[in-house]
């Protein structure tokens, strides 16, 4: 190993060479055992790749979505890059686990650095209102009167919202467009719940690192 | 309701005023019932305060750490401001649960908007080097080479490190001082697994909206 520092700007440096590869592993064993696919692009339904679930997997490009059953239903969790090697590793801790994933689809529009979205304190986009372009583990903290967020809209970028402070509990991820009540954050939100708030990390890399993960 | 937007940069605002006040509210049952006290400084066994365990919390001003065990030992986990209800919404869903906290203390050196930690590759600072001060869902997503950190240095603020990406997995909360081998994380620590990193949120409040909160 040398001792080479990693040059500290590495985002806005990357930003110049768009990449819209997304490379995701899957394995239907823990650990990345057991059979192995690699998809580029979304799945709706993993049986029907002839495997009948996901229990562990490597994000190498992008970030992607995972969901507890096909269709991109149920529970979501942000898949960013790094290594999954059981449901632990992307599961929320939850009051119930999920302990498989059935379907997965990449985030699109996640761009770390120009991150927008306002919230509002009521459903509807009424209430008092706030924008942000940072990651908040905890909303309270930041002045925000309570544990709900009414409604949202994403400006830019894609976002993660969690029923907890820190980044835990109930995940919903949030791509540009308008979400006017909990109903529209995912098909198991149930409750206004949010406690914090982060911005999907998705680096522009050099095209030729991707290709160097597939070589 | 009124429609007022609360101004973006809070943060800068408040920094101007200064709070070494933090509250902790601890309950022995879930969901905020049973036995109540609260906190203004660390508790290393919660049991001589005549409490069994603490089951639900409500972290109201500053950043603290809960521990599994008595003496601040065992799992680790944040606790920035907000509500608690049940185990879940602290533990990083490990495969085993810590489903109630034996001890806390307040985190003292947190500064969400001048954090400084160095990373480097290999124990006892060696190896390539890697100097932060924003929150980082996937460290490999930002070239980092691998899964793992062999040694850190925080220069300011507080930091938390997680096993896996996107905030998840077991927890190390890294305050000012040099870190220079796993064992040194946390009495816990087994690996040198860290795929996630963020600063600890702690907000200088203004001191009268402390006071607001205990009245």
């Amino acid at each position: 190993f040398s001792h080479t520092a990693i040059q500290g700007n590495i985002l806005s440096h990357c930003g110049m060479f768009l990449s819209t590869r997304k490379i995701c592993l899957i394995y239907d064993q823990e650990n990345f055992q057991g059979k192995r696919m690699e998809f580029t692009s979304s799945c709706q339904n993993i049986m029907e790749c002839g495997v009948d679930n996901i229990r562990s997997l490597k994000v190498e490009c992008g970030a992607w979505v995972g969901y507890e059953h096909s269709s991109y239903c149920g529970q979501q969790f942000i898949l960013e890059r790094g290594d999954y090697p059981r449901w632990e590793s992307w599961s929320g801790s939850n009051a119930y686990h999920i302990e498989r994933l059935m379907s997965f689809r990449p985030v699109c529009c996640a761009n770390h650095k120009e991150s927008k979205i306002t919230v509002f304190e009521r459903e509807n986009f009424i209430g008092r209102q706030w924008e942000m372009c940072d990651d908040y583990p905890s909303l309270q903290a930041m002045g925000w009167p309570n544990n709900e967020l009414g409604s949202m809209q994403v400006q830019s970028g894609a976002w993660v919202c969690y029923q907890y402070p820190g980044y835990r509990g109930y995940q919903y991820i949030l791509e540009c467009g308008e979400y006017k009540h909990y109903r529209e954050w995912g098909s198991h939100a149930q409750t206004f719940q949010v406690q914090s708030l982060r911005r999907v990390q998705h680096v522009q890399r050099y095209r030729r690192n991707c290709k160097d993960l597939i070589a």
